[in-house]
């Protein structure tokens, strides 16, 4: 190929760490080849970020070999090369035919290499739940009924979600890259408090906190774009509902979601904005949430469980008269959310340095009521940090 | 509940055209239930667009009532409601509790209702196929096993693109969103021969593009925002690595894909720029694509095939020595691509007035070169034509 290798994003030692945990993990399993398709994994082991994954593709790992083989339809192959650690050899296309074929796709081209490489008399791990997140979209879910006819000496085992274990304590590295997409966040929330506003149109406002977010802050543009939720009276109930063409008018509140994004790691922050002075309503909410975010925040620490944190934030918004049912946050990293632990009462999964965290605190609570605020936060060796850090105020504007 | 019906953005009888269209089908397949789950459907079935098919949730439709039932996580019900034409018993919340639960989810709601009201003794439709699109996620698939294994005196049919493939002719209604996403789409190109200067960072044109396609054209806003593709040189070989802190270059070329999204109804488009005088090369690759794209229109009308249309390209670009051997587009309209007929060699869908197409001319000929050109296109009555207009030239800027 005549196309050069990108400027890595991390140095190949830290592809080499994450690799390293995932052979591990795979000698535990006591599987010697894994396949990888959830692209929040192949960012992971790779670096490839192109947005290909709606079409079949994947990674190979063996144990035994130092780099993993990342198969997808040919037209992607320059971008595999391009973005990833990986030598020519070990992006492989498969032709285009299998594209739209109504009898075989291109997890076809998966198993030939399998079989090619006689890696199907032994324990093979495979990725067969998929899962949507925010940012991005999974790989169709490979057949596994096909993996079972077409490999009848493997032993298949599923391993879905085996690798976003491995991505819940990150790197340095991979902190240092989330706080260049908080500050990107930061830029975003400050730049709606200036365009919310009586008489502005939903969609104009958005545009300006979508071009911030694209344009990024301290010299770092997001390089990818998350959805963005800008939701105002009267539906401020529902979390999920787009934009409109509707006119702001004074009195209305907006609830905006939003996080920047470098390299797929995402950041997210939620804030609350009123036009005009808010209800007693909303400012009690708020002094709740505010109370049950430090709270929360104050029981994150190592040797802590995410159910300590969920418990602590419930117990402070119990104090307050409050309650939020849903979870209070997940793990953030890759692609927005991590499809593992949860911070909710009974997830008993141990927080490490280095977690980081959606501390999600929307809370709808009427069907014409809700209320925002969240943060990206960290778990420090002792404690814990946010990386988002735009005021924590109702933005009267 | 208190929150009001949103503004309909199609009148209650589309609908039930609709509805009627799934119901006839249903007849056909002698299935009583259809289960949904693919979320563009359920726009199509329902006008529901939030975006929360990050968990599971779907749409029961029966062939002896009127109104289908939307079952949803409760945190999403009043928008569910809000936006729909669906009376408030017809749109059911499960509870948080089954949200990252260990052994249940939100499909054990779906089949708890079937059983519910007696559904489970007959036919049953299912759709089982999830398959990622550019513009929006679907919803994580479910388990065919706990539908069996629940439902043991149901006969569950695969029922996987059924509703797909009765989106691919549009109403009159439908085409006039469409061209209002097509008049963003144009803006978008325009903003992007504004915004493409040497000295320019990529990311900080992308801002203006992005912006354009959520401010709109004509007092229309872009109510939804599909990914956009911004790649320059040395990328040009390659279709969907994202934009860059890169600073652009005299020399560089640069390919755009991107499309305005109205209520979810997509109209991509991708136009090439070359930052001072395009090479021969690419000035040869635009003339065969031009004569190519003319082709193809030619070809386009009712009673001819997608195989006819991809041929009459595929025949017009050999004729200029070139070629391009993945298909030349796919059908067009809610979250971007649609997942049935492809305008490729070999598929023989009858095309019919008011089918609607990316015809998608994108062509990645070499590691370091490519070139794109694409409109949405819709069959007429008796021929095509294409609803994105910006002009059709290499953009020297």
């Amino acid at each position: 190929m005549k196309i050069e290798k990108a400027p890595p994003v991390f140095p190949r030692a830290e592809y080499a760490r994450r690799l390293e945990l995932v052979k591990s993990d795979m000698r535990r399993r006591d599987i010697e080849t894994l396949f990888v398709c959830s692209s929040a994994n192949i960012v992971y082991l790779t670096g490839y970020t192109a947005r290909s994954a709606y079409v079949p593709q994947g990674l190979i790992i063996s144990v035994n070999e130092d780099q993993p083989t990342l198969i997808m339809r040919s037209q992607d192959t320059v971008a595999g090369y391009h973005q990833t650690f990986l030598d020519k050899d070990r992006v492989i296309g498969y032709p285009e035919s299998l594209i739209g074929h109504s009898d075989k796709d291109g997890y076809d081209a998966v198993i030939d290499f399998i079989v090619e490489r006689g890696l199907d008399k032994n324990g093979i791990g495979l990725e067969t739940l998929t899962l949507s997140t925010q940012g991005r979209t999974y790989a169709a879910m490979p057949t596994v009924a096909k993996f079972r006819s077409r490999l009848p000496n493997a032993r298949l085992i599923d391993c879905s979600k085996a690798v976003d274990w491995l991505r819940l304590v990150k790197s340095d590295v991979e902190i240092a890259i989330m706080r260049e997409a908080a500050a990107i966040s930061d830029a975003a929330i400050a730049r709606a408090a200036e365009v919310i506003k009586p008489g502005v149109r939903e969609a104009d406002a958005v545009a300006e906190i979508v071009r911030t977010l694209i344009r990024g802050a301290n010299g770092k543009a997001g390089t990818f774009l998350a959805p963005v939720y800008f939701v105002s009276s009267p539906r401020t109930g529902t979390s999920h509902i787009p934009w409109s063409d509707d006119v702001l008018r004074a009195g209305s509140q907006v609830n905006l979601e939003c996080g920047g994004m470098r390299h797929a790691y995402a950041a997210a922050i939620m804030r609350t904005f009123s036009i005009g002075k808010p209800s007693d309503r909303l400012r009690q909410m708020h002094e709740a949430e505010i109370a049950g975010h430090a709270a929360a925040l104050k029981a994150a620490r190592p040797g802590a469980t995410c159910s300590d944190v969920a418990s602590a934030f419930r117990n402070e918004m119990k104090s307050h008269g409050l309650d939020k049912d849903s979870r209070c946050g997940y793990p953030m990293g890759i692609e927005w959310l991590e499809p593992t632990a949860s911070l909710k009462v009974g997830d008993e999964t141990e927080l490490k340095e280095n977690m980081t965290f959606h501390l999600m605190l929307g809370n709808w609570v009427d069907d014409d009521f809700g209320y925002v605020l969240s943060d990206t936060i960290r778990v420090t060796d002792n404690g814990a940090e946010t990386l988002t850090s735009a005021p924590r105020t109702i933005y009267e504007v």
